[in-house]
């Protein structure tokens, strides 16, 4: 079975090294000096091993049931979910009024890391309810968030968001679910939503649903959507249970993977619902939480990775089989270890150098988002959501993809189920389709967020990335990072220039380059991070650290990627620049 | 649940008009004219359709069960077999002496395309008869082929391989099964084998295991080596059945995917076996089938893609989901359908370049080998040598690649296990894996078939590269394939020459680009089949061929794959150039 351990030394030289949190002039950041997030994450990293790690191959192999009406989650589920309650694991990032921690959103990320690593399918029950109270925090009355939160920031009562309908999920403005305006000011809502998340089960004792459906008067399309509050049980003005309200799930769907949580078919059958935000305003709602959602999916992309590849550093540590081609590194024994093999080598190497660059990606994703929470930062809103659909595409592709090759360094074993390869691989692959599928956040990359308020967010990403360039100047240490970040930035900026002098004419020449520009980013921002990584341990090196061999261990990786992986850029420009010809020259009927 | 229809017009244009077969000097291949070729791809294209494809989800969620010893297929899938036997199916390529047509191993390979594409767990249980018989053929005595090849021919009785021990699969030998010589000649087996495909099961009333263990006297590794049949039930002088041997299925693998075949725990307790072929000369006599099954392998891999790739098809086709943003397509409806998106496009002729690129790869591949056994031609034999870990390993990476993107057009619909998606990326995993893992055959591509002979395989593989490039100068036509072929293959040359500079001195600096190395080749390869494609599609035009629009989508899918794909031969040398340094810069304890 799988084992997880939490890199704590990892996140914490991210943390402390190349972000330098306890400095940063975000409100709360100030508290985060290194003894206090350490402690957090030691703590976090023993929940993510001992209680979630032995329930992962249980959630696979158990699945969720739907019996006479009630779905059952896998043993050992309710019970880890109680404790992770009881330690206010759920609750990081949450303001104090309502009974959370207050602690900046970055804080959350992190330890977010670690349990989705341990136990996908079970934290999303938990991460859906993060979601769900974000929406209410920004969108809710001051009623509305007294009456839902307390209990959702606990998670005595989780959350869920329903979008999804059978016959539409990226085009929402096709919607059929219905809200009809009540004399009360609540809505009945009616309609079949698909794909629901943790849309039912028996960890919480009542579920709050946040349900887009259609409300009369606001015309076709997407303009016609409001988002409403639905819970499974309605709520007493006294804050006490009161009737199950109208709605329940028709089915648990049988998925590829992350059996452990309860995707649902929710029928609302004339469901009480209320208004949240403003009517008709339903998919601007949807929109302000987009951002945090997607990067907590790209994370999911390299959590699971990260996990994967710990299991496979093992095993080729482990398993004896053939010889080193340049002498024997195990003579005694009846063979050598795999990791001599060149092969598995880049195998690893191309695992770990993702797994770290993308951290680094999200982490600093987080400052962001915590950047424009705290701060009204425009600008690093601008930033993010430029960010978000690399963040989300790149990395669950790449997730994915990283997974795969950890089983595939297991071999034959890596197919079997008992091994626990096979679950990784069919876990990280359902994130490069939920929260957008990725060729809609390449669509959402090249089609909008280039262009967003007049192009300045990427103009300001290329001065970022060419400070950074500048930065390393004339530093022969760092040569292997500032050369081929300026020529992979290069690349980048062809790239968008084909755009700008082909997409007006023809949108299809930079559609049809959307996905190999996502992928382009991509690497162009793990590359920027593998600089700053490099950087920071340079620093740490000359500053007298005492754990050199993690530093160059760190620089090493870096040189890695720099060299192995951002060769991909020329390739991706190369296909941009052949514009939607190819692409397009087929005629329907021809396929 | 998914549909499959043989792609039978593109057989036959790769059978006629691009590799010419009933023109080709191979005995045997006169008789293969349009007509003939023709019927039987319809024939084997209804079975493939109306009798495996409905059994594909019927076997993935069955699954194979062990009950009180007794091995249970899917429901239907003893009646398909007997189906396929009465219709002599299994039996297209054996030598007619022993009940067999006597058709080319291409033919084979075309009609196990259909039936791969259909149903690839199921047709294992034939598949790996057939490679079973091919061993039988080349190393039996005259009286071990008339014992076993007439049954095994009509698969009455199925046949099995037996390498894989749990602590070695690559590494044979380390190998513990033993082989303990009897009076009479015969040998007692004891050992455990594991990962047996079709290791038992009740489609056939005997199973006969060809089982690698080590005789006494042969010395250490993989010289102590030698090759057995092992029958699951005695066979008396008479040709009845006699005891059952003292051998069982230990356990059926749960796995991620072909579900419908058994894969089994062989446990083998002194069970009585027959020498095949040389004593100690077992791995010699393993290697001469493997290139025919490697070949078969990546068949699959291409084979699961085109079946995902139809449905994939069929999904952008009919799913409505947004807009054209070049103006609506279907004015009338909601939304256009899936397939006006360029991202859509993008992805869909990615898999349609890959799998009839890989098709014509894997047909030559065919052709190459009835050249060798049919001809003893030696150099068909060295390039076949040469391809085989190519067409292995790049065909079944890419295969994979490709179903899951297929799913992927699925959206939400392709995680789940209902619409059949997943099955195709599941089960189209293990090719990657089995018969050799990828990285072995990137080794054995690197590490040995590259300077075979002297070289003279590779040189004569770059001579006709360079003589088909020749061929098309000055031919405009032709220029968006030969030019980019040229291109390709002078980075494949530059990859050449780089190990040889390199790799004396340092074998890892070789070894550490051998994947890219194979990926790169294999791009060369389908750039390579597409330009004879290209050719032949317009050697057709200019004859005045009736269905122009199937020869224009011919050219414009090639088109597609010169422009968008080989641009990826750049990046896999510039990885190459970096050598060992980056992949081997860590010590074991750092990683």
């Amino acid at each position: 079975m799988p084992s997880y351990i939490a890199p704590v030394k990892d996140m914490q030289f991210l943390l402390h090294d190349v972000l330098k949190v306890s400095a940063a002039d975000i409100p709360g950041y100030g508290d985060l000096d290194r003894g206090f997030t350490g402690a957090v994450l030691e703590e976090a990293g023993k929940v993510a091993s001992d209680i979630l790690t032995p329930l992962n191959a249980v959630g696979d192999r158990e699945g969720c049931v739907l019996e006479n009406g009630v779905v059952r989650t896998p043993a050992g589920f309710k019970a880890a979910f109680d404790t992770l309650r009881a330690g206010g694991w759920m609750a990081l990032d949450a303001p104090e009024d309502f009974g959370g921690q207050g602690l900046p959103y970055l804080m959350h990320t992190v330890v977010n890391e670690t349990f989705v690593s341990a136990n996908m399918a079970f934290n999303m029950y938990q991460g859906l309810t993060h979601g769900a109270v974000s929406a209410i925090l920004a969108h809710g009355t001051e009623d509305q968030k007294a009456r839902w939160l307390p209990k959702m920031v606990s998670c005595e009562w989780t959350g869920t968001m329903n979008l999804t309908e059978p016959h539409c999920g990226t085009d929402l403005g096709m919607m059929r679910t219905k809200a009809d305006p009540q004399a009360d000011g609540s809505y009945k809502i009616t309609g079949q939503k698909i794909f629901i998340s943790a849309g039912d089960h028996d960890l919480a004792e009542n579920i709050v649903h946040l349900v887009l459906a259609k409300a009369p008067g606001g015309g076709e399309g997407t303009k016609g959507i409001s988002l409403f509050i639905v819970p499974k049980v309605l709520v007493n003005d006294d804050g006490s249970l009161g009737a199950p309200n109208a709605l329940s799930c028709g089915k648990i769907e049988d998925k590829m993977g992350i059996h452990g949580n309860a995707t649902c078919v929710m029928n609302y059958d004339g469901a009480t619902g209320w208004l949240l935000g403003d009517l008709h305003k339903g998919m601007r709602a949807m929109f302000t939480m987009m951002n945090e959602a997607r990067l907590g999916v790209g994370l999911q992309g390299y959590a699971v990775a990260e996990a994967a590849y710990q299991n496979a550093l093992a095993y080729a540590k482990d398993r004896l089989q053939g010889r080193d081609v340049t002498g024997a590194k195990n003579p005694d024994g009846p063979a050598d270890p795999l990791i001599v093999h060149p092969d598995i080598r880049r195998n690893l190497m191309e695992q770990k150098s993702f797994v770290e660059g993308a951290r680094a990606f999200t982490f600093w994703g987080a400052t962001l988002i915590d950047r424009h929470v705290r701060m009204e930062d425009a600008a690093a809103d601008g930033l993010v959501g430029l960010m978000t659909p690399v963040l989300k595409g790149f990395l669950t592709d790449k997730g994915f993809e990283m997974a795969v090759q950890a089983q595939q360094v297991f071999g034959g074993h890596g197919y079997i189920e008992e091994w626990g390869m096979s679950q990784f691989a069919r876990d990280a692959r359902i994130a490069m389709i939920y929260e957008g599928a990725n060729g809609v956040q390449a669509l959402d990359l090249v089609g909008r967020k280039l262009a967003s308020d007049g192009g300045k967010h990427v103009v300001a990403f290329f001065d970022m990335v060419k400070a950074e360039v500048k930065a390393h100047e004339g530093d022969p240490r760092m040569a292997g990072f500032a050369e081929p970040l300026k020529a992979a930035s290069k690349q980048l900026q062809a790239a968008g220039m084909y755009f700008m002098a082909n997409g007006m004419k023809n949108p299809n020449a930079a559609l049809a380059g959307s996905y190999d520009f996502m992928h382009l980013m991509g690497h162009v921002c793990l590359g920027l991070m593998w600089t700053r990584m490099a950087k920071a341990a340079h620093v740490a090196l000359d500053e007298g650290a005492a754990d050199r061999s993690f530093y160059e261990t760190k620089i090493a990786t870096g040189r890695f990627y720099m060299a192995r992986q951002l060769p991909a850029c020329g390739m991706h420009l190369a296909r941009i620049e052949t514009g939607a010809d190819p692409v397009m020259a087929l005629a329907v009927e021809a396929f």
